[in-house]
């Protein structure tokens, strides 16, 4: 299960035929091969010719779009305000906070040069360019792989008096981390996402400031994405580089592995002091600041990809669906039955549209309707009306749900009443697909005393036992290598809710008085 | 006139005071240094410690947002779709096309490595970190300075059959040219844009989709910004490093400068011959495939800035102000007072909300009113709304206009009446700013009939009669270069409208029969 995938290797292109594009593989066959096959067959991404590197298509950039305008609303309504820094960073700065350098010196994108010269070619052959050596940057830069160095020492300007703070700014951005194994929206070099970034008189305000913004992720997550997760803390070991606590949105995807969708950390005054940040208090003192840091990343993508789709493709919520309904029109070959069927289908789109839902029309004759049905679904399209002549002339539509346990296909009138049925359709579709989210997250959840059962069940190469382990624990960070090396779980996080059940009971690793309940799990 | 800005120099880190980042130089003293000054007390854009790329402070970015947001709008009710291709491309792309490889090999940024390695501190001091010498890449990466090469890449993929065209693409992306000379927002290191790419099966529906997009950006520039622009084509000595035509909107600024505001091009089939792309006709034929590609940035904003505002500082037409409104509270220490006064304002912010409009209650009472006027002046609202506790209790305000001839404060009741005279005051606001520029436009074009006239009123030191001049010219690279050595004019564009008046006159600089209207100027 979950072999790495060949996303990353420099692009073939493969010329002709998109038979290959189309299929999905059966997820119980090879989980990454099927995920891969919904991202392909969705037309969502595509490998670039750069390793790591992917290209996000019109159909997957929409969804990103719509996640993005939902959870901006969401920052700006938290009193964040958007602004942009650079991309590149002076190398410098990175070793300006200790923990922060050991972070994310290893796997980042180095400017050292700014031009290129001219190769003429040799025999004949075309002129090339090479790195001229005579541009040399004094400095190197980095791409950021995140901000919080840069704009600090932004905020080393804007923070003078305590009249200065709080201070939030969101920044919408591409970053680049350097890493060896990829897939798509879960790991990518570059990915898009937001960072927030934050600054306070006090600990306890920068600490409600991180907590108030997982709590949105968490809700961002559930009512948009119908992807259910459990906020915790990360333990020590699994904090962000620089940071005194880690808060997580964790989901649980169909093969039991554990998804970190979202993180918002409390910094302390670590990067203020490292640049040199203090304010001015009412009484004309210098005092230290403090700081969280937020972010989540086209990785939603992926945990949205994951949590719905099926062995037919992609499934998506209506709330992200960048087409919630496609009328697919049959049949009008016939002069006489497109001048029936084509005023009535724009009436069924106009209605619709007026009604506020993202409605796309299939006129297309040079392709058999199954051949549509099954690339609007492949393309997880929630709801698809069929219209022929017969339909249009009795005002009906034939509808069939993505879906859901009833996917059979059911008459709608196209009358007084359709609109509110549509829509009351797509809400009912949200919601079925969040409660059935939850309903699999719960059986993903196992409860149990002992480190063996974890360990068995894991070793099991049986999938339906493979999900988050809540255990009771002693936070240790020697223990907790040893179980990662052991069986590659990881502490997931310490959920928010339920910790005073730590309470009487010993670690399930060392048998030692329990500090935390934990979930441990297997991790993308 | 417009010497080089100090910006681009690596920041200082200035604590303390903001009197000097509040003033602002006067236009006719120094034009750069008004630019510069205009930028810094409106809370736009401030320099980075990278040298010239800058920080786009939350007031600027909300401006680029709301330029941004519309013309998106534009674009996808163009028909292009929006999707994201990497930042990093490889260094061999930039060979493929002879004429786009001479254009931007000279300015960019090259990653060459992918990781530091610490470096232990000497005597104490703390460890710092340096390029990796063993992660050297196998081939460099360039940050993209524009993307046909990475698009034109994955179209060889996408674009099979005559049914994949037209193919319309868009995308929102930062880009890096590495610029000697930089100004905020008209020159940057990195800086923010869209580019559009289609692909087509005819030069003449490419020609045509460049065409169309030039019509939306002019449309966009006078309706939302205000600006009024020249629609041309450029010569080919200032076309885009690959085009065989270039279409540019040109706008004059107060200096008398030109600003190239937007660029669109038909790009011919050279990118596709580069990267192999071909398309299957209907009768089973591999055809040649042809490209446009169109784009606008940042440099917008500079635009904006510098055609609205005046010795007082930013002023923004309605349409891209982020604070529409201003309502400035004042004398409310009294508990008393507040209490009629608070009720008041949150009922007028919330009916100006209602009603579309983008308001700001500015509360402070640690300020002086006439302090928070003028921020907010500088800030370029465009409407300001002062409320006393004498206003609250006549439920009426004192308004103040930000631009135009009359700014006498003026009442006005808070009745039924009160939004839509809102609205209209901001719409009347919105057309007499369009109006203005115009007119000054207007008196910033020359026609002249000889040389001479033009380099005599370049040489005048006559801000007054510096502009564009539009003369009859006989197309010539070669005396277009003599002339841009001569008195730095170059020929912004052969202007769209008007062409046929070349016929039977005589070049301005050669003498010989005329084959274009060229408009010439200094441009930024």
């Amino acid at each position: 299960m979950a072999t790495p995938m060949a996303f990353g290797q420099a692009g073939g292109g493969k010329k002709g035929g998109t038979d290959d594009a189309a299929a999905v593989t059966p997820r119980a066959e090879d989980f990454s091969a099927w995920y891969a096959s919904v991202i392909s067959s969705g037309d969502l991404a595509e490998n670039s010719p750069v390793k790591g590197c992917m290209v996000i298509k019109p159909h997957g950039y929409a969804v990103w779009e719509l996640m993005r305008d939902d959870l901006d609303a969401s920052i700006k309504a938290s009193g964040a305000k958007n602004a942009y820094f650079p991309l590149l960073i002076p190398q410098s700065f990175l070793s300006r906070e200790a923990a922060h350098v050991d972070g994310f010196a290893k796997e980042c994108a180095i400017v050292t040069h700014h031009r290129l010269r001219a190769v003429p070619g040799e025999d004949g052959a075309a002129a090339t360019v090479e790195v001229d050596p005579d541009a040399a940057l004094e400095e190197p830069l980095i791409i950021r792989p995140t901000s919080e160095t840069m704009i600090w020492s932004m905020f080393s300007k804007w923070i003078q008096s305590h009249r200065d703070l709080p201070l939030a700014i969101n920044q919408w951005a591409n970053v680049v981390r350097w890493e060896m194994r990829t897939r798509p929206f879960l790991r990518t070099t570059e990915f898009l996402w937001q960072e927030g970034h934050t600054a306070h008189t006090t600990a306890a305000e920068a600490r409600a400031r991180a907590s108030q913004m997982i709590d949105v992720y968490a809700e961002t997550a559930e009512r948009l994405l119908a992807i259910p997760v459990t906020v915790g803390a990360k333990s020590p070991r699994e904090r962000f580089a620089g940071a005194e606590e880690t808060l997580t949105i964790e989901a649980v995807m169909p093969n039991g592995w554990a998804l970190q969708a979202g993180t918002s950390h409390y910094l302390g005054t670590a990067f203020a002091d490292a640049f040199d940040v203090t304010y001015q208090d009412e009484a004309g003192e210098r005092q230290p600041v403090y700081a969280s840091s937020w972010g989540v990343s086209t990785r939603l993508m992926g945990a949205l990809i994951m949590t719905h789709s099926d062995d037919t493709g992609l499934a998506l919520p209506p709330a992200v669906a960048p087409v919630q309904v496609v009328v697919v029109v049959i049949a009008t070959k016939s002069p006489e039955a497109a001048a029936v069927v084509s005023p009535f289908v724009s009436e069924v789109a106009s209605r619709l549209r007026a009604a506020g839902v993202r409605v796309e029309v299939d006129e297309r004759s040079h392709l058999r309707p199954g051949a549509r049905y099954y690339e609007w679904e492949r393309k997880g399209v929630p709801l698809r009306l069929e219209v022929g002549p017969r339909d249009a002339a009795a005002r009906t539509v034939l509808a069939a749900r993505r879906v859901g346990a009833d996917r059979a296909k059911f008459g709608m009138e196209v009358g007084d009443a359709f609109e509110a049925a549509i829509t009351a359709e797509l809400a009912a579709t949200q919601q079925a697909m969040l409660d059935d989210a939850r309903a699999r997250t719960a059986e993903r959840i196992f409860e149990v005393d002992t480190y063996a059962e974890m360990e068995a069940a894991l070793a099991s190469g049986d999938p339906a036992r493979v999900g988050l382990f809540r255990v009771a624990w002693k936070c240790d960070e020697a223990n907790e290598l040893a179980v990662k090396e052991a069986c590659k779980a990881t502490i997931r996080c310490y959920p928010r809710d339920g910790q005073e059940a730590a309470a009487g009971r010993r670690c399930f690793y060392s048998g030692e008085p329990a500090t935390h309940i934990a979930l441990f799990g297997r991790a993308f």
